[in-house]
C-alpha cells in the first residue's frame, strides 16, 4: 500500500518527537479541527456500538440530501472516497479512463486494481498546471469511458470554472463518456459549494460527484465519503457495496451540517483570510515557486539546485514540520513540494521554519 | 445490498418501538456488550481525528500477534472480515470456490462480485448440518482454487473438530488448494480459541483464517477483522488494500486483548453457563427442532405446519425481539430462524415471548 500524505505515526518515532508536537502540512485538512456536534454524537454513539451500522445510512443519507440539494435516491456513502470511486468504476464497468494529472494518486491504484486502462492527460507547469479544457476534448479517443477530474485538484490546487465544466459535461454528452468529479476539497476553496456541479446532477445523467467528510470536517480518522450521481448507477454501487462498510460513527454524522452553521462560516473566514496571506508570504522566498492555490493547500517548486524534495522533507521533519514530498505524482519530479494553509499561528511558525531550512542550511 | 441479522433501525421505524426497548436476537454478538477499553480508547482516540488512521496499522497488529502467536507479517487488518474475504479472493486470484453450504452469504457476494464461480457442497439436516469432510473431500475436482469454511458456521452453530481440518488440510495441499476458515465466532464456543487453527499457520501456507472483532467484543459498529495467513499472500494484500480503509478507533484497539483479561474470562463463563441451559429450555419446545449449538447462536426449525420463518418474525417483531428469518440461507428454507444466546435475563424474556407467539397464537 502506498502511504500519501504524512504519516506522523512513523515521523514521530523515526525522529524521537511526539505525535502531539507534530506539525502536520502534508495532509490537508480544515485546522479548525474537530467540530463539536462530531464529538456528541461519538459520545451518544458508543453505547450503540452493539449493534451493527445501519446498512443503509438513513439519517446519513437524508443530512447530506439536504445539504447538496440532491434526493436520497442519487446518494451513496462510503469508507471514504476511496470506496466510493472503487464502486463506482465497478458499476460503470470502466474499461478506459481519461484522467489528467499530476493528481491524486489513488485513481490510478483504484484503475489498476480492477484493471481500468488509464489514459493520462498532461497538465503543464507551463499553464501554470491549470486545465485546458479544450485540450482536454481533443484527447478523448474512441472507446474510452470516462474522465476524471479532481476539482479542486490535488496536488496543484486548481480549480477548473464551471463554464469550462459545463463544456466538457456537453461535450462528454455527445460521446456518451461519464465524467466524474472529485470535489473532496470543494468546501476549502474560496468559492465554498458555489463552485461545485452538484446542482448539474438531475440534468446530466453521466455527471458523478464525490465528496468527503474528511478535509472539510478534519475527521480522516473517521472515514466517510460520498457520492451524487444517477440514481440508476447509485442503486448498482448499493447492490455492489459491502455491507456496513461506514462505522456507526459516521452513520450518526447526518445532522452535522444543520448543526454545524458555524463552524461553516467560520472555516470560510479562516480560508479567505489565510490563503491569500500565506501564499503572499511564501511567494517572498525566491528560493520557491508557489503555483497560486485555489483551495487550502499550495504546490511548491524547489528552486535551490541540488536540493531535493525529500532532502528538504528531511529538514522540515527535523524540525517537527511535515511536507509533502510530491515527486511521485504522475508529470512531477523530486523538485516539487506540497503544504497545507493552516491557522495564522502555525503558518507563522512555518514561515521561520522554511527560512531556517532553506537559507541557515 | 442484502441485509443480514437484524436492521433495527428498520424495525424500530416500522413496528414504532425505540431501538433501545428492542431485543435483537438476530445478531450474534457478545451479551457483555463494549468493553471498558475500548470506550477508553474510542475517548483518547477522538483528539487525534484529524490524522489519518496510521495505515499500517502497526500497535493494532502488534496486539493481534500477541493475542493470536503469529508474527506481524502474517497478518492484515481491514474494515470488517468482509475487507479480508474480498481481498484474500482478489490476492489470490481465486477462478473456483468450494462452500459447504447453508452459510453465511457474504463470501457467495464477495465471490460473484469478483467472478469467482462457486460450487456449493450441501451440508445436511439428516447429519445435522455437520461437514463430513470425507465427501467434502471427495467433492473436490480439478481446477478448483480455494474452499472457504466458516468455522463455527453460520448459521447451524457446528464446529469442525481439529483432526478432521488437519486431514483436509494435508489433502488440500496435495491438490495444491487453498483453505480459508472464517474464525469469527471462535471465541464464542465453549473451547474458544482452543478450536481454532491459528497454531498451524506456520505449517501449512495454504491456510488462511479470518477472524474479527465485531461478535466478541460486541463491537460490530466499529468494523474491525483481520486476516492470519502466509506472509506472501499477507503482503499482496496489503498491496491491494484501499488505504484507511480501517478507522482509528479501530486502529486504536491494538491492547485490546491485554487490558480485557477479565472480559475474556467472563465470556467465557457465561457462554458456559447460558449456551447450554437456553438450548434445554427451546429444545422443550414441541413446535420446534433445535440443533444443538457449539457456539453462541442457535439454528431453529419451525414444526408448526403453515407457520412461515417471515411470519413468526413479524410476531417475534411485534413484541420487541427480532430474529434472523434464515430462510434466505442457501439450502435452506422458510421453515428455518436463527437466534442468538444472550444473558439469562434476556433468554427468559425470549422463551415467554416464544411460548406466546407460538402457543397464545
Amino acid at each position: 500500500m502506498d502511504i500519501h500524505g504524512g504519516n506522523i505515526y512513523k515521523t514521530a518515532k523515526e525522529y524521537g518527537i511526539g505525535q502531539d508536537e507534530i506539525l502536520d502540512y502534508s495532509a490537508n485538512i480544515n485546522p479548525l479541527g474537530v467540530p463539536e456536534s462530531v464529538r456528541k454524537n461519538i459520545i451518544s454513539t458508543m453505547d450503540k456500538l452493539t449493534n451493527y451500522p445501519d446498512p443503509e445510512c438513513t439519517d446519513l443519507k437524508a443530512g447530506i440530501s439536504a445539504y447538496v440539494g440532491i434526493p436520497q435516491e442519487n446518494i451513496i456513502v462510503g469508507n471514504g472516497a476511496s470506496e466510493i470511486i472503487f464502486l463506482l468504476f465497478e458499476a460503470l464497468e470502466i474499461k478506459s479512463l481519461l484522467l489528467p494529472a499530476p493528481t491524486f494518486a489513488e485513481y490510478a491504484k483504484a484503475a489498476q486494481r480492477l484493471k481500468v486502462e488509464i489514459k493520462y492527460f498532461e497538465m503543464k507547469e507551463e499553464d501554470d498546471f491549470r486545465l485546458n479544457v479544450e485540450s482536454l476534448m481533443e484527447s478523448i479517443t474512441e472507446g474510452m469511458d470516462a474522465i476524471l477530474l479532481c476539482n479542486p485538484n490535488n496536488p496543484t490546487s486548481k480549480l477548473v470554472s464551471k463554464a469550462g465544466l459545463l463544456t466538457l459535461l456537453e461535450y462528454a454528452k455527445t460521446k456518451n463518456i461519464v465524467v466524474i468529479l472529485d470535489e473532496a476539497f470543494i468546501e476549502l476553496t474560496c468559492e465554498g459549494t458555489g463552485s461545485s456541479m452538484a446542482e448539474y446532477i438531475p440534468l446530466y445523467d453521466k455527471l458523478f460527484i464525490v465528496r468527503a467528510f474528511t478535509k472539510l470536517f478534519a475527521i480522516p480518522g473517521l472515514r466517510l465519503g460520498y457520492g451524487v450521481g444517477d440514481r440508476e448507477i447509485i442503486r448498482k454501487m448499493w447492490h455492489k457495496k459491502m455491507p456496513w462498510s461506514v462505522n456507526s460513527f459516521a452513520c450518526s454524522l447526518g445532522n452535522i451540517f444543520s448543526e454545524e452553521q458555524a463552524y461553516l462560516h467560520k472555516t470560510a473566514l479562516w480560508l479567505a483570510a489565510e490563503k491569500e496571506r500565506f501564499y503572499a508570504e511564501l511567494c517572498k522566498l525566491e528560493k520557491l515557486k508557489v503555483f497560486e492555490p485555489q483551495a487550502n493547500f499550495i504546490l511548491l517548486k524547489i528552486l535551490e539546485e541540488g536540493l531535493s524534495s525529500s532532502q528538504l522533507r528531511d529538514r522540515f521533519a527535523r524540525k517537527g514540520i511535515l511536507i509533502r514530498d510530491a515527486s511521485n505524482f504522475t508529470f512531477l519530479n523530486d523538485s516539487y513540494i506540497r503544504i497545507a494553509v493552516k491557522d495564522r499561528e502555525s503558518n507563522e511558525r512555518f514561515m521561520r521554519v522554511v527560512r531556517k531550512v532553506m537559507y541557515d542550511g
